[in-house]
């Protein structure tokens, strides 16, 4: 266990959104930690069996039922994972993803007015922008996670309440993400299972992005909720950059796959602006511990347990 | 006539928030320049009577609603007055003001993507700040309205839509305003009509302010709809400021009351950052007709002649 992390022990976790792809981690790994993890999820159906964890059934839409769920758990810490995370389903959804990503951080903090010394880490987007002039977000989904970041650190200010951002990278892992190596996983697997699909595609071969394990970033989450600073923004991130041809080929390796690829030429994501570095919680002593290729063989793993859904 | 403005006869305008202050100035004065106006309010019973103007009940807060009025107005222009505008209130109903003054105009920008030819001004505010880390909300009202303002240029760059935002000075003259002037008249009039009241409560002499008249504002707010440049902020105000000591003066000598007055020693309103100028307003023509004491003395008539609520 790391250092830091024994200052959790006993506390009372609030984790929204728990029954997502990083929420059903960071339930497990708090849990493990010796937490009383508080798991709010959506659907009464959605609530998986796990030790030491309660559910509790909370639509964050509707600021009452936020209200009465957050004066039952009285928390000590919450993370904030819940919310919308799809590109292309908010062009579709833009209304949808501008609550459930901006208003439904409100009304959790005003909810937790009532909690001063309760600390919380809001999950955001590196997707995220300034919001001014030259700073536009691109789509939806980042107009919504620039609001909610806008939103969470400026009511901080003004009702002085404990809130800190998580901006985190592409998280990869077992579960049900939908990121790219879950959709690549998903699809070998598939392949592998029928075939006679169409190539896989892929936006470009050159695109890079930076991949962390998902139970990483739980455990740096558990590294901000005890070490971070109130209104400070910190990366998430291995601090390394890969291509989708590297991660591509490396997926296919590993599961022994000659599945075609179709090689887009889109340049969007050619240029990457910056490099982030998770600079904070390296000096706080935290660094990746999951090998890449272990992040994708369990990727694989997961999909080849799952007996429905592909 | 103003020559811009004849391009909007015969063409169908939404005003929100049309049974308030400005909103009730707004409904007269665009039907008297030959527009069809549709005039939403919330309350079914608030629909003041007036010639060529046609009364829709709408809660701006439910996006269903929202959708289905717009789509029976079919609008050519809107103008959204709609929303919340106390900062003393913002305190006590922050979340009320973040969906009054954000959600609303999401949900009405949405609405009107089914018509991308209509030209939508948004009445935001100068309380309003760039959300930047340097540039934090002071108070609920203003995180409201820098949110409002940030969502609806980003909305606009995202789907195109023609947006323009109006920011106003503090609007005076006849009506239900909640402005420091009508404060002031209520109050005079209170005073005549019984007296024994403690001292009117003024927070600093010195602080200065740059008032106009709402009938000014509105003629204003006509300009920007023909001329004004989409994505564009303009600033709606007289460029002349004036003390708040100067204009409770002014106001007790026009009414003849020698009511007394208890001056407060805030500083928060002495140090004002920019005098703005309405520099696209007077480029366009625009400049302000109604004189500032034919202001204040329409604001004493309007409390002199209402018999209720005082």
């Amino acid at each position: 266990m790391d250092e830091g992390t024994k200052l959790l022990q006993g506390k009372v976790i609030l984790i929204t959104g728990a029954s997502g792809f990083t929420g059903e981690h960071a339930c497990r790994y708090f849990s493990a930690l010796g937490m009383q993890v508080a798991a709010m999820v959506r659907d009464e159906h959605n609530k998986p069996a796990m030790n030491g964890v309660t559910y509790y059934s909370c639509n964050l839409l509707v600021a009452d039922e936020v209200d009465s769920v957050v004066r039952k758990i009285t928390p000590d810490y919450v993370l904030h994972l819940g919310g919308k995370n799809s590109v292309p389903e908010s062009w579709k959804e833009p209304i949808l993803y501008m609550e459930s990503n901006v208003l439904s951080v409100l009304y959790l903090l005003d909810a937790l007015r009532s909690f001063p010394a309760c600390r919380v880490l809001i999950v955001g987007s590196r997707l995220s922008v300034g919001l001014t002039l030259g700073d536009r977000p691109q789509h939806p989904y980042s107009l919504s996670k620039s609001l909610q970041k806008a939103a969470a650190l400026s009511w901080k200010e003004l009702f002085g309440q404990d809130v800190i951002l998580a901006e985190p990278c592409n998280l990869i892992g077992p579960g049900p993400s939908t990121g790219f190596c879950s959709l690549l996983g998903r699809r070998i697997l598939q392949e592998e299972r029928g075939g006679g699909l169409p190539p896989f595609q892929v936006s470009s071969r050159h695109g890079r992005r930076d991949f962390l394990d998902v139970r990483d970033a739980v455990r740096g989450y558990g590294f901000l909720l005890t070490g971070g600073r109130s209104g400070e923004v910190y990366q998430v991130c291995s601090g390394t950059e890969r291509s989708l041809e590297e991660v591509t080929n490396a997926m296919l390796r590993l599961a022994g796959s000659e599945m075609s690829v179709h090689w887009g030429e889109s340049r969007s994501e050619d240029a990457v602006a910056e490099i982030l570095k998770p600079q904070f919680l390296e000096s706080a002593g935290w660094s990746p511990r999951i090998p890449f290729e272990t992040s994708l063989q369990d990727v694989i793993h997961y999909f080849r347990a799952e007996k429905g859904g592909i």
